[in-house]
């Protein structure tokens, strides 16, 4: 039920950084096959980035080649980087006969080294032999740089007597923040939609997923969600029920919240999945004010780490979120049920073991109420541990 | 040459959170004595703040005793602390004949904990009895929460036949953060200065050292600064010249700047001392915006904390600072004075083992060259190390 038909995978070990381990993926599009692309805001983005965003914008034919590396993001490279990015699509461009403009590249790794093309050429002639439609598994371990664990996932519906598939995977376990993390997802559909229904339908189911988990805050230079309909299924957007549009925009959704908590589980160091529910703002802005706020506060974090019920963090967090007027007598905290403040004070009916009960799970849901209105908005993040200091101050050496 | 003329300090053992440390500190400003004041921005503000602000403006008496206790903070106390920290004021200010209005309360360490009135009555007896112009060296031990050592600093200045003293003690360690830090800070002159000048005066100071520093972005519910100008020396502002102002501005400024620096240095788990100095910028907001996104990013901190040149990580939090139009082929970083990056990538004459060297010292400058204007700006940080996680997540328990 995984593979999407119309989509074939390939992977090979090209040595990129380290020797024995897949680290070249191409995924090849049927052609007809419609995209949609979204990429990071950094404004150091990396040489593929940019690469595969003006490919994708290119007028001529479409899209049909996706080649991903990990091991090296080629970011921080000038203009041997985009050279060298070129180049790998060019190679891939020649030995399957479309035109250059038809390759997006996606690169992640270590920034700042030069991407080894030679070595990169090399392995494409070995994933190019390895393409099927059952590649997915193993493409999805290929992506990986410092992840623990591949992360796929697929949904499939029933329109009458057709049926949809939607499969994606995604790599990405640090430098996790909104607007597009160190992530690079891919998403394929056998279902036929027009490239401007598609690119409006994943940007928002990506607004409402990956755009909403943070590990650390830090936005990559390498970010990348690209999303393919192949069409090879009967069921089509332009020929479909609204309730089976709906169907298929929500499972879409579903799909990416699933692919943007596993990256959030797979957080470096992370031993919490935290998801800050945010409600009673006078608009979606303010909630997601708050909810990053909290997200980002090594203090909130560390004590999330040590289990430790400590809403006089959270109260902080809030307070220094930047709302207007807030009146701190009407914000309530709960977690995981529990109501821990009130009244801009420890609630009187909570105690400490409720608290530490609360705390003990590895799933912390901390709900903020605001009383100042009817928007809401949800954030899912992790704790900050040992392990994410010894990570990142281990990568590289 | 620490002592303040018209300053009196005194500390006891009061048992607010533990026996056996000194944690209650009373400083007396002789009648007379002009004060500054500056507050916390953070909505959820405890409740000593909120009323040293409204006994600071409260148009009878002039201050006459500020009131410290460590071991507790009285925030996210609700009713009940503001009771408590009004209770505090008002057995003090009877003790020694005061109004109530003519005290300001400061407290420091856990959230959330009801403040123990009656021990800290008793410890005020003993506060009292201990008062001394010499005093300020104890006090400097006194208002520690998880300090690791006093921050004490004092200039002195010659005007002709007259000398003039300043004098400052600090405390904070963690949740530090621009716009007042979790920090407590107490400066003292026995020059005369008129109200309204010293407010300006402390709050320019103020603006270019506390609210420079940033341990991890946590912005304290206690923040306060605060400044009493005795007039028990000869020099006065009014009767000064405009040459002796200057040195006596400039004196404020590096004072608050020692108390800012040794506040970073003494940061929780901190191993290094980094200065961050944006410069190109079109305004001091877009060079802060990059100072700040740089010092606040767990990959930088971490690649810090690691003696790291990761320059990769550098670029990447220059480019999500938020700067319109940013050319990122015009950024330059340079790192202890040896050029890491530049035209979008690293450096063609940097190697490795300059970065390396440039990374081994305790103080590291990173300098951001943007290219875009005259403005420029500098913040001091810290890395993010093991013991800042292992501080945090054991702090309560």
């Amino acid at each position: 039920m995984t593979a999407v038909a119309g989509v074939k995978l390939g992977v090979a070990q090209a040595g990129i950084k380290k020797p024995n381990r897949d680290d070249l993926t191409v995924i090849a599009l049927a052609e007809g096959t419609t995209t949609a692309a979204l990429f990071t805001q950094n404004a150091f983005c990396a040489a593929p980035v940019t690469v595969a965003r003006d490919h994708w914008l290119a007028s001529g034919q479409r899209p049909r080649y996706w080649l991903i590396n990990t091991g090296n993001a080629n970011a921080g490279t000038g203009a041997p980087g985009m050279a060298a990015a070129l180049e790998s699509c060019a190679g891939l461009a020649a030995r399957v006969g479309v035109e250059t403009e038809q390759v997006m590249p996606f690169s992640t790794g270590v920034i700042g080294e030069l991407l080894p093309v030679s070595r990169l050429l090399t392995g494409l002639d070995h994933a190019l032999e390895d393409l099927s439609e059952d590649g997915w598994t193993r493409a999805a371990s290929a992506i990986m740089t410092t992840d623990t664990r591949p992360k796929l996932f697929s949904r499939s519906l029933t329109f009458g007597d057709t049926s949809v598939t939607l499969t994606g995977i995604t790599k990405g376990a640090g430098m996790i923040c909104p607007n597009m993390a160190t992530m690079l997802s891919f998403v394929a559909t056998d279902a036929g939609v027009p490239e401007d229904v598609l690119q409006k339908v994943f940007a928002e189911a990506v607004r409402a997923s990956f755009n909403r988990v943070t590990v650390d805050g830090d936005t990559s230079t390498n970010d990348a969600a690209v999303m393919a309909a192949t069409g090879h299924s009967q069921w089509t957007w332009l020929e479909g029920t609204e309730t089976e549009r709906n169907a298929f925009t929500d499972a879409l959704l579903g799909l990416c919240i699933d692919l943007a908590h596993a990256l959030v589980r797979d957080g470096e160091g992370a031993t919490k999945f935290v998801t800050l529910a945010v409600s009673g703002g006078r608009d979606e802005d303010e909630c997601l004010a708050v909810a990053y706020t909290i997200a980002h506060s090594p203090l909130v974090k560390t004590a999330l780490f040590a289990s430790d019920p400590n809403w006089g963090r959270l109260l902080a967090a809030i307070g220094r979120a930047g709302l207007a007027d807030l009146i701190v007598e009407d914000v309530t905290v709960s977690i995981n049920g529990v109501l821990i403040a009130e009244n801009g004070a420890r609630s009187v009916h909570y105690t400490e073991e409720q608290g530490v009960a609360a705390m003990a799970p590895e799933d912390i849901t901390i709900a903020i109420g605001l009383k100042r209105g009817g928007a809401e908005a949800t954030v899912w993040t992790t704790d900050l541990s040992y392990d994410y200091v010894k990570i990142n101050a281990e990568y590289r050496t």
